[in-house]
């Protein structure tokens, strides 16, 4: 059964408290390299029935009304194949 | 400049209560067809230099140790091109 994921993440002008948290820890823990992170969030939704063009714009409508913030987040959209 | 993906996901048989809200809400905002939602965490890492293998197994220990609690959730780790 195909997977549609979406990816919530901050705008890139917005602040991002919790990666500079994560970022803050690295150095702690003894890793280094990083430059910058960004925390987001991911939707993993599961269908009964194929996952159509229609599908798919209707999990746009539910990105936009439902899992983000507009105002502060962007989203992307892709179908995943479960292992 | 390469960028490292860690994605966080509750393991299946673990409750996901924010996953189950938006199951929740979905149809009262009109839409069907989602059989079951799971909500987890994206992290996107930049790195200064190159990404290697070195840099991946060290991605590994940062996503076990500070990004996921093991215990409750699963992690993958991949490298992104970005736009």
């Amino acid at each position: 059964m195909p997977r549609v994921v979406v990816d919530v993440m901050p705008k890139p002008e917005i602040l991002d408290p919790q990666g500079k948290a994560v970022l803050g820890a690295l150095p702690r823990l003894g890793f280094s390299g990083v430059t910058d992170v960004r925390q987001g969030k991911r939707f993993e939704l599961e269908f009964a029935g194929e996952v159509t063009e229609a599908v798919l714009a209707e999990v746009h409508q539910m990105a936009e009304t439902l899992l983000s913030n507009p105002v502060i987040e962007n989203f992307t959209v892709h179908v995943e194949q479960p292992a």
